[in-house]
């Protein structure tokens, strides 16, 4: 399972005013906890910094290297220009959060993906906004499959995203994620699967074991890549737990990894 | 989701020690936790009562029924003697727990199903033991339901039992059950599966946290009936959780009623 460690978001309020006051200590301790708890990537947005946005990522991105060296960072942007500025400083393979079917964002991002070569996370979305229709983010991600290997970029390096609606507004909204999940794993081999997965739980109450619960059923459709925090300890014990039960750990090291570390001394949620 | 409640089961000491003493407010407030719970069936076995298991499996039965009396029980029993003396005296129609592809107990119990037309709970085993087989497990299940079908026993009235080794022992063990599973729903649409899912964690620390996790993977391959405990909170929000991301919840009113009768208030596990 690839973690991307997703609580440096300029969206979440405490790391807006860490942002704004450059408050290094915080982000830095935010970034090495995340880190320890196994992160492959941590997330950086600053979208909310407006016109610093490329300036900030800029500065969080040299933070974070400059002190954990071996750090990857998942670039999550919307602006190419914020974009390519961290591609530029980053050390290492970056993750690009993310390309999708806009028509206008996809030309403005693909010369990035062509020269800087980071791994890619796909959104199965275009101009028409997010489909409730499983069969047309499906054929989203085949596109963005297709287009991304023609520019060179190799299928395990490719994170398609299925989108998800929120349970609480449309009955399926679950089956189609995971549908989609399940066939694209299925169609190309090797390919990532990757998952903002709280959009589901939106406008219900226990959200984080809503989110916990999701993230079993998916790993069951194939997911391997997640956007999660990583400091929620029961996510990541079910995470472990259900691919050992799904016979990914053999002699079921990291389960018992995890539990001889603590991972199993939960909290009530 | 059916749920066959699991605790009054004579291999657990506090009831071998209540059936010896005929201790009727304990086995009880077993019985009456267990129904509020929402246990379709209260399990009842009594085998550990060696000589006297019929006995005692009646006066438990007439013992619950004489209290509650809309409850129904899932008579537990290798003894064709102890489940003939249960189906007697029982009122409603009970579950039978089990019959299985060993010969001489098959041919003992068939007769008994012609005559008291319990709904039946068949096990995935035959004379050679549990096979670590898929495909041999899948077609004893599928002999099973032929077995009882031709005897007048509609599908909506058999549930299978995949049987489960230990993730411990097998690193396949959860797959194997669960491909099991899937392929028995996909081949008799109408019948059911059930699982105590208890031996999945035999042998590692954190059993019950496993086994929550082992019951959101099985939801996801049709697992609708489970013999469980009904008083582990987080083991039947697992369940309300999982069925309302795959869609079959509408208006996430089960999510949002057991949310207001606080369901959702869990202790640490």
């Amino acid at each position: 399972m690839i973690v991307v460690g997703e609580r440096i978001n300029s969206t979440r309020k405490p790391i807006t005013a860490a942002l704004e006051a450059r408050d290094e200590a915080f982000l830095l301790n935010e970034a090495r906890r995340q880190w320890e708890a196994g992160s492959a990537y941590i997330d950086v947005n600053t979208a909310m910094m407006r016109a610093k946005e490329a300036e900030v990522m800029v500065w969080v991105i040299e933070l974070i290297q400059g002190e954990i060296p071996e750090a990857l960072i998942a670039i999550d942007s919307a602006n190419p220009a914020a974009l390519e500025a961290g591609f530029k400083v980053h050390k290492g393979r970056a993750l690009m959060n993310s390309i999708n079917m806009e028509v206008e964002r996809r030309d403005a991002i693909i010369p990035l993906v062509a020269e800087y070569k980071p791994r890619v996370i796909a959104l199965t979305i275009d101009d028409s906004g997010i489909s409730k229709n499983a069969d047309k983010r499906h054929d989203l991600g085949v596109q963005l499959i297709e287009l991304l290997t023609t520019i060179g970029v190799e299928l395990d390096d490719i994170f398609v995203d299925p989108l998800i609606f929120p349970v609480s507004a449309e009955l399926q909204a679950g089956n189609t994620s995971l549908e989609i999940m399940g066939r694209l794993k299925q169609s190309f081999p090797g390919v990532h699967t990757i998952c903002g997965l709280s959009n589901i739980s939106f406008g219900l109450p226990e959200r984080t074991m809503i989110n916990q619960v999701f993230m079993v059923l998916a790993l069951d459709r194939g997911l391997d890549a997640a956007i999660i925090d990583p400091l929620d300890k029961r996510m990541m014990a079910n995470v472990i737990t259900a691919r050992t039960l799904l016979g990914q750990d053999k002699a079921c090291r990291s389960f018992l990894k995890a539990y001889r570390s603590g991972g199993f001394k939960l909290e009530p949620t």
